[in-house]
C-alpha cells in the first residue's frame, strides 16, 4: 500500500481526535444559575481550559510529527500498518486523559489530581513508545519501505526520540511525587518546545525549497 | 512542508467542529412529555437553533478565509503552522460558547446570557486576532513562503482585518452592556457579511475563471 | 475557488454527520440490570434503529446527490458557497429529528411521536428546497461556473427535483395526522428509491465507463 | 462515479468512527471521590479499555479491507455504493456495542454480559455478510466495474471470507453459551489474525514494490 493512503487516514483520525477535545468543554446543567455565580463556574473551570490547551498543542505536534516520520518512505506494510494502529489507538484516547485531569486538577493533591495526571503521562508515554517503535521500524526496513537514501546520521534522531520519552518520563513522575499541575505545565511545555523545534533549521533558514520538506527533517522534532 | 497539507489537515478540523455543533441541539431526556408538551419545549429552544445557525455560518466563513489565506503562500514553515494550531485552537473550541449562548439566552438579562454572550465574542476576537497573527507573518515572510508578486497593496487587507476584528468587539461590548441577543444577532450579521462579501468582485463578474481562485481575493473577506 | 475545494469540504461533513448518527444509540445508565432486562430494553428501542438506518441512507443518498450536483461545475462563487453552507446546515441538523423520531416513536399516537415526525419532515424538506436551489442557480449560471454543454434538458431535472420535495411534503402530512411510523418508513422509502433510481440509466447499462460520470446523471437522482 | 471518490468518504467515514470510539472511555460525574478511589474507579474499568482496543483494532483492519477490496475496480456504480452503504451503516454502529459491552463485562455471566457480546458479535456478522456481497457483486461484474485481469482463483478469496464469517459466528456462539470475556478475547484474535495476515505474501517479501499494492492481494486479508 501507498504510504499517502494510511497518511490521509491518520490525517483524519488526527483532526477528529484534536476536534472532540471540546466535549470535554461542554456544559452540562447549567441554566438556572445567576451572571454572578456562572461568571464563578467559568472561571473556576480553568483547569479544563489549561488541559484543553495542552492536549490541542500535543496533538497538533503528534500531527506535524507523524507527516515527518511517514515522509521517510513512500511504502507501507502490514507490520508498519499495525504499529500505526497501535499508535493512532494512543492518540485517539487522549481525549480520556485529558477529561481525567480537567476534572481532578483542582480538587487538593490527594484528591486524585495526581492519579489523574499520572495516568496522562502514562498515556504520553505510551504514545511516545510508539513513535520510536515506529522510526526503528523505517529504518530498519528503508530499502523495502522505498526510502530515499539517508542524508544524515539516524544516531541524532534516535536521541531525539530517547529525549522526547523521557520528558514525559519525568513529567508523570512529577505528577505521582509532586504535583499535577506542575505535571501538566510540563507536558505543554513539551508540546511548546516540538513545535519550535525546527526553526533554527539551516537549510530553511537559506530558503532552500525543498530543504522544508526533506524527510531527513524527521531527524529534529520527533518525540 | 507543503502548505497543502496543511491546509488538508485544517479543513478535516473545520468540518469536524461545524457538525459537532449539533450535539449542542441533541434532547436528553424527553421522551416522557406529551405532544403539546413537546411542541412547547421544541419552540422554547429557539435560542439553541440561533446559536447553532450563527455558530454554522461563522464557522462556515472562517474555512472560506483560512482557504484564502494559505492560498497566498506555496510553502508552510514552523511558526505559520504553530500559529495555525492556535487559530484552529479557537475555532474547535466554538461550541463550547455556542452551548452556553444556547442556555443562557432565554434567562433573563441579569442571568447569565450576557456573560455567555461576552464569552461567545471573546473567542470570536481571539480567532480574529489569530487570523490577523497569520496574516501578518505572511505578509512579513512572503518569499521564504514561496507566495506570488503581490497584485494590490496589502493596506486593503489590513483594513478588513481591524473592521473584521472591531466588529467583535463591538458586539461583546454589546453583550456585556446592552443584550445578549442583540449581540448574538450581530454576530450572525458579521458572518452574513463576510459570506457575501466577495460579490461585487469585479474579476468574477467579467467571468475569468483564474481571477475567482486569485490569492489576492484574500484582501477582501478576511476577519 | 475550485468545485473540487468545496466538494472536499462538504464530503468532510457528510462523513461526520453520518458517523454522529450513533451517538443516538449509545446506551446510558443500564449497567446494572439483569440479561432478561436488557435483552427487552434492546429490543424495545427498535425506533432507536430504525431511525438510525432511515436517517443514514438518507445522509448516504444525499451525500451521493450533492457529489454529482458539483459534478456539473468546475468552480464555485461565494452566491453557491453561501447556498452549499445553507444546505450542510440541514444535513449537520438531521441527527437532532432522528434523536427526537427515536425517543417519542414508541409513545402513542398524541404522545409527541407525531410531532417529532414532523420536525424530521420539516427537516427533510429544507434540505430539499436547498437542493433545489443550488440547481437552480447552477442552471442560471452555468457558463460563469465552467459548466460544460448541456446533454438533456433541464426539464427532466427539475421534475425530479420536484418530485422529491413533494415527496417530503406528503410524508410530513402523514406525520401530522395520520402516524409517525408510517412517516418514517416513507422517508425509508424516499431513501432507498433514490439510491436505487439510477440502475436502469442506458449508457449504463451498456457498459460505457464515461456515462457513469456523466454530470448529464443529475438529472435522475436528486432531490 | 469513481471508485476514488468513494474511497474518501468511506475513509472519511472509518476515521470518524475509530475515533468516536474514545466517548465510551470519557468518565463521567468522577469529580469528588480520593485518590484511592480514582484509582479503583480506573482500574475496575478494565472491560472498557479491552473494548475499546478491540473495536479500535477491529475498525482499523475494516479499513485496510475495505480499501484493498475497491482496489479491485476503478469505477463504481449504484448498487456496489448501495453495498458500501449498508456496509458502513454496520461500521458506524460499532461503538455502539463496544459500549454495550464494556457496561456488561463486569458483571457476573447471567446479568447482561451475554447478551451484550452477543449483540457485538451480530454486528460483526452483518458486516462481514456486507463484505462478502460486495466481493461478489464485484466478481460479477468485473468488467462493467473497470477491474484489471484476475491474477488469482477467486476460490481462495472466497474461502477466506467464509473463514472471516465462520470466526464471528462461532465467537457470537461462545458468548451465547459460555463466556462473555472469552467471546470478547475470540474478537480481538480475529482482528490481530488479519492485521497480521499479509506478512508472509511472497510478493512483498521479494521487495516487489508493485506487489504490495496489488489489487489481487485482496484474496488475502479480507473478512
Amino acid at each position: 500500500m501507498e504510504s499517502r493512503r494510511a497518511e490521509s487516514f491518520s490525517d483524519g483520525v488526527f483532526a477528529v481526535a484534536i476536534t472532540l477535545l471540546v466535549i470535554d468543554l461542554l456544559p452540562i446543567g447549567a441554566d438556572t444559575i445567576s451572571s454572578r455565580q456562572l461568571t464563578h463556574a467559568l472561571s473556576g473551570a480553568w483547569p479544563q481550559y489549561a488541559a484543553y490547551a495542552v492536549s490541542f498543542l500535543t496533538i497538533g505536534i503528534m500531527w506535524l510529527n507523524h507527516h515527518t516520520l511517514l515522509a521517510h518512505v513512500t511504502r507501507v506494510d502490514r507490520p508498519l500498518l499495525a504499529l500505526n494502529l497501535f499508535l493512532l489507538m494512543g492518540v485517539v484516547a487522549i481525549p480520556f486523559p485529558t477529561a481525567l485531569v480537567a476534572e481532578h486538577l483542582t480538587g487538593d493533591f490527594r484528591a486524585g489530581g495526581s492519579v489523574a495526571a499520572v495516568v496522562y503521562g502514562l498515556v504520553m508515554v505510551a504514545i511516545s513508545v510508539g513513535y520510536s517503535g515506529m522510526w526503528l521500524y523505517l529504518e530498519a526496513h528503508r530499502e523495502k519501505l522505498g526510502a530515499p537514501a539517508r542524508t544524515r546520521s539516524p544516531g541524532t534522531a534516535s536521541l531525539r526520540f530517547s529525549a522526547g520519552l523521557a520528558g514525559y518520563v519525568v513529567a508523570t513522575l512529577l505528577a505521582a511525587f509532586v504535583s499535577a499541575a506542575a505535571a501538566l505545565t510540563l507536558y505543554g511545555v513539551i508540546a511548546v518546545y516540538y513545535l519550535f523545534d525546527h526553526l533554527p533549521d539551516p537549510a530553511a533558514a537559506q530558503g532552500d525549497p525543498a530543504a522544508v520538506d526533506d524527510p531527513a527533517d524527521a531527524e529534529s522534532g520527533l518525540f
